[in-house]
């Protein structure tokens, strides 16, 4: 049984032999880049139908393409940081968010919903690029279902 | 001389008091409300105008406005999680997107604009209410400049 | 303006002056003794009434009365521990459930409802005591809404 | 001879392949599911029966069958997260609930019965679905003894 | 009210003051040296007869000894490291002989009787001079109620 | 050359084959348990004489027995936890207990014996069974020489 | 596929063989050696150009040739410090610079410039010798743009 | 007499009250900017003349004048960031460098002087605009003596 | 009743205002200067006699002399840093030296002594200056028993 | 290319068969035995000669040398703890040392040099046995070039 880390080790490779894209290996997929992305990285498990059409797409061999198929369908540790603080800088800046805007977002949903949590399970996201002359900008939406936090 | 903290708490304590939500106080204040928000809660310097019309708004007696205005004119340190990981919830999930989607986000960035970084600088955010019968949600946008590494 | 560990500090001196439980003060608000505790160790915001009727109870002066009231409207920085694990015994050892039982539970969360998680927001708990002729038992009860990972 | 690690593993690639679930394979022992589960996962020794049942169950060959029997029987070094806090989601709910209601849960055991813990060794644990028209939900309960600091 | 922190600040001054010994506190407290020294020391609540013994022997003045007593009968937050390793040379000693003899003291203690621990709760513990010719030795004996792990 | 860890995996295999336990191996050695049950989880270097004892006690073959009975002399990086708080519950009762009771020790120490240390080197120790109608009791016994702090 | 801690482990042994320092291979890059080292070392994506002379310079045989050219075109993961604090004197000392004019760089960038960052992405180095009679001396320039705190 | 903190905390206090820039100040001290600023914030020691020249500059009255020089004579602990990694984006950035460009530094320091590092004792700094039509450049130049390891 | 802390603190006031040296008050006291002031900074415990003519030279008033030297005679809690890694560059250098030499040492203490270590207890310490055309050096002396670990 | 790691373990291996000690080893280099353990152990590197020498004294075989004695020029990554803190006695007893007299030797280097530090790079070290009849002592001295932090 391949582990969900040797999975990923073996799509990484097949993509980059593949030439594919994560949005091309998504559309085939049939699912949003951003979900497949995170699930080929370990963090979601797929749907049989799902975890076959990526070997198919990525061209495994038989045996292979059924092991990390099985992979896939597992559901993963989730949890991709090896350190508390991310620190790749495309990932970083994210973290400073947090550090930056957090108790302001904290502050705003409680100001806008009352108590309560924006969900990271009931919840999807987009990143899209944006034309602007004085440079292209990432826009990245977070969308998370408000859960009230429940009084007993 | 007050601390970015003390006025911290000195604005805190006058919001109550008054009643007033972040939003309008952002709009006295002419600025978006993440950014005033932020910028009260010790992340952000403000302009002379901008921390004079907070001070008026929140309605600080002289001596005390004075000082408050000083200090939110002051470069903060910023940074605002007292632990590398955040423990309360509402903000903890933010951590945990980047746990989950941190390596999603990175390759697809990488996909979409080669090699580079969302900026957190030349950044601005959004957080709305998004009605939705089975349960409004909470839509935050980060729209930041894209950065491409320099090759030198 | 009290921050939120004044007003626990506060709260705690009365309760022991007046020799109630957190049971009968619990009443007294109308919650179960779960929730009221954790709110008024400062992890849960009350309404109005539910904080008039706790300063009420503890007998509270007049203007300490309505300092200790705001202070539990206020939505808290939810988070109790110093450290990142416990050290007091009877707190530790629901960490070291998690250390002993945390993939089991995941485990078997994923068995029986599908890939999710059991939802910490609308969430309750009972803490009961159950007799034993062989020592008594303390029996704890969660209970949270079963959340399925969005599939996007 | 198989390490701890190398045993689980190996269950794990049977387990999959066999399709049987964790509480198929309780009942095939005798035992709980959440103890079976947490046996198999590295953290409880087994009697002999116990995991030669086991290996019988998930199908094992001679050989193999032998040292993954001998592995479940060793008295394991417990503890299951690979950092202090746990980030997969579906289990860092608990430690969460630890952060918010640990101080109740304290408070409350020693208002009930004193001072002391509720052990987490003479202890057992049940998993349930409950369901409900507004969302089914995970019941855990928590059942251990009481024991009361020792005066001396 | 008092924290436990400052009821033991004033403990201490007070024993210095007196020029009492713990062994003699503890003798007119009625309770072993051991225990009543780290009650003093914030780890355990004591009766009101065993705390307003403590006031009388230390002289208090009527205000200070009620207060003091009060705090000396609340349940404490125990743990008393500022740091996860500790760093005064007595008392890391102790902590070197977990690194050296932690899994040995495992290994024979499910030798000895099976799978579970000495308990902790349910425990006492002497401290002695054993006098030696090459140097006096301090012998402390570690007393505690061996706790089966419970099969379910 | 084998590592001391290495040569560890192999007695354990060894050991565990044998059916011996620390106890008889120790007589073989001629060494107390603990002490001997120390060295070969590899944190005390052992005799030439000692550990050909051990190789020939556990039946190891001739190329193997030199290797293993070569590792066993050698001085080993003493220390054998994963984290700083160890996290088996068997092994963290014991760090609960310095957090407990380690300033309690210190000023026991001190006040008996004067500024110094009980040494962890100049030291030995025993685990027993108590018979107890109630449940029977580890007592583990920490004998170690007082080292007075040398005052220049 | 290589990853690319393997490219470059094959790549110092391969500069290690060939005599070839830095600052010659980067010049066979064509870029200046800094950014060539940093890549080289993982920290950077090449292109299929500047990868394809690498190899050649480095001499590698065909088929390793290829996959180390692949592993350099791929974005890495950055980040090369196996702690928070680096434990290499040479790379140390920088990091004691942070300490000790980490606030004094913040307050003069924000005097020159007012509130913002250096960028360490649109960024570039330089290390020279520079002859002393008293020792010759490193000098490091570091040369970013800066980037000013958007407003909004 | 002051500690080394609440003198800071004076200075920044006249600085904004004076509204003299750290270079204005250095000028009137005799000193670098970014030495005299680190100076100040509490990182290097002045003399007697420098620190008296600072008073008055900065317009201290008499009594408290001679408490904050004689604090500024005092040889300071060093080291001014709150946790290991900085939290400040301004300073973050310097810290990023290590991790992206630290063992480039080494390998080309190495490659350029032999074994040695760079002092950051004998050491001084230079932080300078460098205007740029593309958006103005911070340029700092760190410059140490290269101290070759002593064999011996 | 002062803490050592405070003790501290009163001393480096009346040392700064005296002018004294370390050098001067340990002869004084009649101590080696190493000795005498770790007990001044809160590592040893004074006699009476000592911290009386600690008292006495510093010229205290008679009511804070009594209190400081009351303070001075207390068992101190041992340990100086802050964080486990020190970040003052004077002190760090130790710690560095513990990284680059730390298995030296213990290789050469086994190679010359055996089995055990060299007592931080029964030590004593020298600072001296090495007159040096190159430059004066620092000679450190560190000078403690080998005690040699126990077999049993 | 062997790592220094691989180099470390195969010099180690080699000299346990040669039964050669370090100070042997450092003889037939012309090192200090200090240097040349330290350099052995991977935290220097070694000119040709040198590492020629060590791999003639260990008796390589001709392959195995080269490698060796390439592996051994090569610039290590210094530093050699596991942990922030060393847990093996032998080594610990240093950072205890740090822990107790750190600011003390920090104290003394500044009143008896000025503002600086001693060196860890233009240094070197002895280590020795000086006999004593009430047990012999390790003597270990530190010897480091004074350097003056340079005022800018």
């Amino acid at each position: 049984m391949l582990t969900r880390e040797q999975a990923t080790a073996k799509i990484l490779a097949a993509k980059q032999k593949s030439k594919l894209t994560w949005e091309q290996i998504a559309k085939g997929v049939g699912r949003h880049k951003i979900w497949t992305t995170a699930a080929l990285l370990g963090q979601h498990p797929m749907s049989a139908e799902e975890s076959e059409s990526v070997v198919k797409i990525l061209g495994f061999a038989e045996g292979e393409a059924q092991e990390v198929s099985s992979a896939l369908q597992e559901f993963p540790m989730r949890g991709s940081l090896d350190s508390a603080v991310p620190v790749d800088p495309t990932i970083y800046r994210f973290y400073e968010l947090i550090q930056v805007y957090g108790p302001t977002i904290k502050a705003l949903i409680h100001e806008e919903f009352g108590d309560g949590i924006m969900s990271a399970i009931d919840f999807d996201m987009e990143l899209k690029r944006k034309e602007d002359p004085k440079g292209d900008r990432v826009v990245v939406t977070l969308n998370g279902k408000f859960l009230p936090y429940k009084k007993f």
